[in-house]
């Protein structure tokens, strides 16, 4: 079930060339759901995948850990979509079983702080500023 | 201002210990507020701080990189707290300004296309799924 | 799949009073689940769709701007119901693909930035400030 | 700070008599800053007030619970200002250091499996299904 | 669809004997989904359901206590399989109709009071401040 | 206090250009701190700033309507720095107290009702689809 309806490979050719690059970028035929949805929208498809290509190449962090920067993210906001594209992204591009276990305890270590932080209400310790100046 | 009152360091022996730990694991004086915090009952502090210093050990997944999904998840959970001392950590193990500048576009790239996928609610392809039986 | 049972048109007087008002008020003979889930409690029930009424009828405000307000709160808790049936209400009320594809853009710049805001920690400028005197 | 004014005592009648049932309720002359601010529209304050009186008080749940409960939910949706202002009240109805610290225990322990379950998308066992029809 | 493969009784033994603990605290044969996808990591298994089963425990909280605030915790943090898996636990804990009912009022109450308040962004009042010293 | 310094005035070119475009864009000399801490950053912040102008531009939607859409993720998103930030834009393009108020209410029903969806976990029905086919 969707709010939209799922654009196939008969849609507009600005969507069109967005679905072709996705086919090339990642060496495979198949085009997931979330761009067919987005491609309702044919601007901010373009550049929703611009802004992923780039941000998601390799940089100061390699591709493997910004996927799981990614996962981490959308398991926060409950994203059950997004959790389940970008695992799928991170195994593609190498993630090990002991490395999933280790990012899910991370993960889960990090969201049970959180919330004893949050319930706790510490004030944040001014060794933690970096501000310097406005 | 807190929920709780801060323990300082004339607390209980388990607190005590607790904080003579974290000094040594650290190689610093310094006890940060959540932990003085969580020092209202000790056996919690005990056990959080045992599996923080596990979880965040070198494993499959190197200590930097735990801290970068560490911020990302406080950042989706927006625990101020949290974002401040993790950020602060990932400095202490090297995060670079490069490395956290591509953090905060990875979490922000990650928070517009989860925000996307939940409005368009479209349905996870079945080729993401890994489930072999139950 | 529910936590609760879904009540029929064979409930007890006050939830088939309510039912009765919802169908009236939206001129259509469709109850939707979430009322019949809500209806185990017909107190609730009934003080909810009296608040989703009143709230949702015109006023400083028209009733698809608060349609599209619904859906970006709904997006930001992730409750997949939400964003369904109001996206759903938005398009009876006249929202066209133009004003969608649009809200979704909004929703989806102020995810980015509040994931930045938050992960950059940069206190609020004074020149915000509301506060006349307590 | 704030976003809007901080409704002092000399308000209009409306919010003077809401500000006096808080009053005569709780026994105690001091206003907090919730209601001061939720002044700025009277109709509304009367009426989360009122919701607020009824829902909070003794039922098939006793109020401490409710109070332990609302914290619960303020933790996880950081509401800052919500997770001090309920801790307060839970503490004048009775709630004491060891049954804070079970609280913070089992928020904890529902954050972390929380998250862990929607990181793992394992489906919902058919056995937690109550709907019986529609 | 799931993330992970979901373990059988045929896994390994470390995985089993925490089966086999689970199905002796809980007097019951089904051993549900969650504990099934987390056992693709043993040792964070046997972490969690011991974490779980001392957490919720008889202690300064009642058990039944301890579910409502799971699920209240669970709800706001949009987790569909936590929602459902502890409202059953809560039915089997002796959950009535009349208090499931109330437990929604509460956690509906406090997130709408928790977006008012993050909205209004009045500031925490200094009485509910708790601190003593670092 | 930050996790970044604040960039002053005087730091690089590519900077100072988007601040000279921020003052132009509002007719005013202020420069507020998100765009300040953004600039470590000077290729975020140029992309953010552009996308923010693009976005928030009349289209299909009116810019005041589009404030509020913000108003209500940053809400929800509990980010604090968004909600004033923003608050004052909407004001800034014309928001007046009687549609503040009314932006409250909704976002306060519809956190409610989140909520309690969530809890209920009421299928969401096949009449709200909009799926065509892929």
């Amino acid at each position: 079930m969707t709010t939209v309806p799922l654009i196939t490979d008969d849609g507009p050719p600005t969507v069109a060339a967005v679905f072709a690059d996705i086919r090339a970028t990642r060496g495979a035929d198949y085009v997931n759901n979330f761009w067919r949805g987005l491609a309702i929208d044919p601007t901010q498809l373009a550049e929703v995948w611009d802004a992923a290509k780039r941000t998601m190449a390799p940089g100061a962090l390699d591709p493997l850990t910004k996927e799981l920067i990614y996962i981490a993210v959308s398991t926060a906001n409950s994203c059950a979509y997004c959790v389940h594209s970008h695992t799928a992204s991170a195994r593609a591009k190498g993630m090990t079983d002991a490395q999933h276990a280790e990012l899910l305890a991370v993960i889960a270590l990090a969201a049970r702080t959180n919330h004893l932080a949050t319930a706790l209400q510490v004030p944040v310790d001014p060794v933690f500023n970096r501000t310097e100046q406005p």
